[in-house]
């Protein structure tokens, strides 16, 4: 009962895996995802405040970290399914809100429900937070993708999300998009071409020194 | 391209795994999952059998082997947002058999497109093996729910697995089902209300041996 | 006691994995394999099927899905070991059959006792059904080295594993394996030796879309 | 190289399990505690505000998020190692720090240099932020020794962790920490004596609805 | 080729777990298990010295580092199944034997071939140090049954493996096997009957501090 | 209380994972890296003895396999830590040995405390067995870094690491590290350059057979 249920349910978010059904070398659970979405997103705003754009970082900070939350009750529904048609997209995400509203209304004492309708709403918007929520959102997808891909994940899946996270990503009219276009990704693609590894090579050399 | 490719998607239901985000002490995978109904559904159609019911065993084989197939496209979806409205689990039901039906059509040479769409077809009716796969399916959700309040586990969400499969069992009107209230589930109940070990005991009699 | 007691056993097979000991990118239950032969040979037997083969589709289910269900009792001895002489092959065949023999007779009730002889016989003979097993079985070990392989495994075992199974199924006269040579197996192959990920090119494209 | 490093750096966090070496029913890695640190001061605060007191939300949201970052270069040391004595933890400190500095000082471009180092610092200080992250930190270690002990787990270690937690909790002064201990703690701890599962009454109860 | 091939081919027992099939809270692969037997007989030996008994340490690190070497080749064997006559365990034991052989001849350079014949030699005799290696194997069994029966596994295999492992200690005439029963026993079983966890009192107890 | 309680400890180290942090194929505990080392310092050992190098056999197995044992109390450091700087290093071995010094006066029967203090002392040292030791810890820091490149690891730590342990070797003046690098570290690096695996041609040669 009461916000102990709430504080509570958060370690479920750690055993919900994203992707499921395709072979990963790594696993990610929904909890370290929006960690990581919550960090790059940091990084993201402040990118966008060096370039004179303000950031309501209370805002930010509420969206980035509950972005997720939903899976609790929803699961993490694959990609293909939620965007099979608008109609469908539109009804889970009813669910979905219906169900984290059922639980304030269920769980959090009656002095807390608006502070908890307003940490656990849904975060994407056209707002510069919700945008930036939805770039490092993508972000994580690239990521995720591009580590399989390097380790020799032979699974197409993970070519199309690459694909079209970076396709979403690239119409975002922000600063810290530009910046990751001409800085983060090149760094990333470079990375990724590198040449595999010679042990006798490095075998030598380390007898020589 | 191919039955390949039917044949390389199954091992995708190895790494679906069933109730995800509450804690368990045992993971089922949906292929896991899929055989116990299998080896369920055998023993139950010999039950219906043995009291004259006439059984069908290639439909049962078909429905039961396949009864998850979906799942590889559309994910284990929570039971609470699948049950949520008639309209959703309607909408859910139709991609599932949307998806299917395009992998067939996308990847199965002609000549065999009619028996993989009978073969992946859903199996849940009205007739004896639509019913002894029901029965199965509510079996494996009863011992999965079991192990898991024997062992310990403290999830309200097992009660409600083994209750609410308990209540479907008992409305269905098979042979076999009386079978289990009468004989299999006593059983059950008694293993699970045994004593704790006793270490103490147990080594007192060992070193008097 | 009692069919319970079955019922409970099967999920044993969910903890003995196949092939211990040699590093796997994707380790396998003997139940997850289990599942997937009983896939395979519903597709094998409607070949055959269409072919103008009667198929027994009672004793194709109880084959295949109780196939390796005595490794409950004895594990999953390693194929070097099992096939060391013929003595050695018999005499673990004898124990395996004498456990599940004892299990049957401790365990199940009178009445059921000559339906789960039959249900937990041994399958692999050389009727179509046992025929279609032992293909089915050989497949399972051809897609489990295969993907290893594909995955840039280094371990030898698993090309021995992929070879003899090859060998094993090619001796098998039934038109499902003329199906599989033909139409399934160059695909698998051309599947195998695809070009590595090309980062540095997919990225450029999906910029470009 | 470049933010590219830091963002490609997260995931080792996620490889990074707390408590090692001690046996738990539940593991957690460094990101997934990261996560629900934010998610309880997220709560902590707005409790704060709601009692009057100032909220620096972009402070909170850096110092939350980066707490644990140092444990990519030191790891997740014991506590009793950490804490054995000023002089270590001072200089474990002083390692962690230096290295985090290096880490900045060699991939991050200059003009980011001073956005990293503020994102990167120490957060537990004095100030409202600083304590609220000190509370959520050791509000974390109170759940996961609660629902080990809840589980069952005879280790002492979580004992230790769950006393050692509350007593630094209820020295720090602030508003949300009044409300844990009227509220949330009683709730915790009734369902921690919760009596133990009683499946036959749950069975007759299901079957006779 | 060379000793490089017996030295890569340890690994292998780190994935090579025990008990197989059983429901464990704890999983321990024969490398940990093995690394825990020449612990126990380090002690236990020590305990014999003390009391006058030569022991040949060399001998004793011999047969104690590679007591489960020939796992590699064989994989753990059901217990029931080893022992199921004298002439099965036999033959598997020639088998196990003939397979470390064959690996010496095959692999290992001639000038080293006398020296791991004696390495990996069968250590179980009638010797102190062949008695001292089954007391430690025998300790390691009652330890895994014993975490295992005090965390509330339900498998009746725990009760039977730490029984007979119990029985097995008590026959063998050495100092240190008094030594157990008189001193490590009664303090492992006194742990095993401890109280349940009483969150409420430590919950207490830890806000009056 | 007593022995129990060290043999008890043990199986921490089962927990604690190498190299935490960085992605590995393979994860490998202290127990099972424990275990290696005294694998191989025993064929190290007999190397030197064939040399006429006279060995303490008992020295040996108490250094070799209680090396890592202080772990348990100081956690797997990572390397750069623990060398950051004299002062620290040696700061951080104190507190290990300090803590081992501890459990040992508080759980160690009076009669056996020398023996234990014996036991579990810090093994690398200027003898012919401390030599063996620091060889065979490195040698297993070859093979773990080794197979992770082997099987593509990207991460550069295991090439610094797999070159730091060579370099380390070739300055100990053993007749066994002669040995390595003549004959053992050559296999090695040609099963390192390896051709990748030819699916297309394991098939025709299988199909021909």
């Amino acid at each position: 009962m009461g916000i102990h249920t709430y504080f509570q349910s958060l370690t479920d978010l750690e055993r919900i895996i994203r992707c499921p059904g395709k072979f990963k070398f790594q696993d990610h659970s929904v909890a370290e995802h929006s960690w990581k979405v919550i960090q790059y997103a940091k990084t993201l705003a402040d990118i966008e405040e060096m370039n004179g754009v303000a950031v309501d970082w209370k805002k930010l900070y509420e969206i980035t970290s509950s972005h997720d939350y939903g899976e609790i009750f929803i699961g993490d529904i694959k990609t293909p399914v939620k965007h099979h048609s608008m109609e469908l997209r539109s009804m889970l995400l009813q669910v979905e809100e219906g169900m984290v509203a059922h639980f304030i209304d269920e769980h959090i004492p009656e002095e807390f429900k608006p502070m908890f309708r307003r940490q656990l709403r849904e975060g994407k918007d056209q707002s510069v937070e919700g945008q930036i929520l939805e770039v490092a959102d993508k972000l994580d997808q690239i990521y995720e993708a591009f580590i399989e891909l390097q380790l020799g994940n032979t699974e197409k899946e993970f070519i199309v999300m690459y694909r079209s996270a970076l396709i979403k990503i690239k119409e975002i009219k922000l600063h810290c998009v530009d910046y990751f276009l001409a800085h983060i990704l090149p760094d990333l693609v470079s990375q990724g071409v590198k040449s595999p590894i010679d042990i006798a090579q490095i075998t030598r050399e380390a007898l020589a020194e």
